[in-house]
């Protein structure tokens, strides 16, 4: 189905539930069904159906990155709704996209699940997704459905850097601050609860969910001056070192300067967990953490909260290095 | 690591094999050993190891395809040897982007496997992948590795039109002609040989295990004229069922026109099999299947088989309905 057709579609069909299995819809009537509940954004030229999509790429250049997701690694659908998986799919993807100061334009998806996963775990993971993408413009182009033994979820994002220079890991340098903006630690606080069996407080629990990246933020950052970006997907330390790493430079947190707000205290006191650990280590969050050269004005929603050293003295917290694993490595 | 650091890195390592498992060599082990055995494109603006890549997208507008290929399903390892793995993973994305009429610039790979998996494994997948691309100038520029219960492979691929309208499929009209260019029926005849337990005549066998689409082709259809055109991923009817209903059209295929090579007769002669049939409806050959006006010469590796009829007559051959299955699809 063309990009022309969705709108026609949608208005039929959308939002309905579908029943059964999806070898009870088959594969292309599963497509036909998560194709016609969207709308496309203007830029799509030509949206899902064809053997590829088109998509306006105004800048000249186009970002592009691409996440895969994992039942059982990256979700459980005993933890999250299948809206949930599709809203994280986006938001892990639309966060790179974010962390390199352009603004997303669209997904595409490809899909795996058994032959016997319900078709409205399929079109809720996909309307997540559709809904996540369209909070920032972007709409969702292209797929592929495939059968698998573990249901996988695999994004690409393209965005547009809108005439900006890109802002990598390797732009900072000695005298520069460190500042994030977003949430620090709240995913991890969920997994920890969700991994007690806890449902609750919701707050946490829904950060590991369903992740909340502040994706304007990061396009605030670049126009502001930001040196150098990375969203926070291992850990606050681990991806400040792949930042440190690439930059050439050594970064010093300063640990007070990281608000733990009282809703992690109280999580991490029920459950015996310290909680700057989910600040520093805590992944998911997909916070962004950027350096700027120290003249400038922070935009809305950036704090401070360590400098850029010279080289060679790694990440420290209060000038020491850190006490533990600083954050998550796969097949470890 | 940066594009910029590629280059320095692959003189270093490329080429060298890495033992032990994936969990062995750790994520970012991988990472920095497939990334340093690759040279990217000028058109490469920031390559692997960033947040996303940036690649230039001159047209300014950019082509997207994505597929998952997913071990048992769409290849085996004891069939097809890594770096065929990745071959194939390319080749299917790049063979959309041509069939589009476009030129194929980058691919982004998202590969998951479990932890015992070599090494080798995933580096000569990703070998093969980046080879592939390299025969039509494409780079690999970002990627995702994930533990996965099952080898998953999910490229994106990208790809520039360079001034040209897309060639949908929704273009063809009654009177224009329908022209192939590329294999058909090989890869079917190549799973037949495989499903035996046979490993040759090898070019039917590795027509499944590593198909070769007529990429170039895809380019010079779309500049002859090409009216609607699409990939053969499911078999010859399947996709021009697609591509009739897209346009609104009926299709007759002539039986005759359909060259059926002497290897196929001698191999479905071995297996008992009917080799018009794997002619009709195999897929994963990968070649093009296109409208043209009629008075268009057809370029140089296409010719007719057909011809566009008024809508509602669907897709026949020598004027009647196929007898049997038309093509794959998943979970059926």
């Amino acid at each position: 189905m063309e990009g022309r057709d969705s709108g026609r579609a949608a208005e039929d069909g959308a939002g309905q539930d579908v029943g059964g299995t999806v070898a009870d819809v088959g594969e292309f009537g599963l497509i036909r069904e998560v194709t016609g509940r969207q709308q496309q954004p203007v830029g799509t030229v030509v949206g899902p159906g064809d053997d590829a999509a088109v998509v306006s790429a105004p800048d000249g250049r186009v970002v592009i990155s691409t996440d895969m997701l994992v039942q059982g690694v990256h979700f459980r659908l005993d933890w999250s709704s299948p809206e949930q998986v599709g809203h994280k799919a986006a938001a892990v993807n639309l966060a790179d996209i974010a962390a390199m100061g352009a603004t997303p334009t669209s997904l595409v998806v490809g899909f795996g699940c058994p032959a016997d996963t319900d078709a409205a775990v399929a079109t809720g993971i996909s309307d997540g997704l559709t809904a996540e993408a369209a909070r920032v413009g972007a709409g969702v182009v292209g797929g592929d459905v495939v059968r698998s033994d573990q249901l996988v979820v695999s994004v690409t994002a393209i965005g547009d850097l809108g005439g900006r220079a890109p802002v990598t890991r390797s732009g900072a340098r000695p005298g520069h601050i460190v500042a994030v903006c977003g949430k620090l630690g709240w995913a991890a606080a969920g997994l920890a609860v969700l991994g007690r069996g806890f449902r609750s407080p919701v707050g946490v629990v829904n950060a590991q969910r369903a992740p909340e990246p502040p994706y304007t933020a990061g396009l605030a950052a670049a126009d502001a001056g930001a040196t150098a970006m990375i969203d926070i997907s291992d850990g606050l330390l681990a991806d400040l070192s792949h930042l440190a790493e690439e930059s050439g430079v050594g970064i010093d947190i300063t640990s007070e300067s990281l608000e733990v707000d009282r809703k992690l205290v109280d999580v991490a006191g029920a459950l015996g967990a310290d909680p700057m650990r989910w600040v520093l280590t805590g992944g998911e969050d997909h916070a962004l953490v950027a350096t700027f050269p120290s003249f400038v004005d922070l935009p809305q929603g950036w704090r401070q909260i360590g400098t850029v050293l010279m080289p060679d003295t790694g990440v420290t917290v209060d000038g020491k290095p850190y006490d533990g694993d600083i954050g998550w490595e796969h097949w470890r």
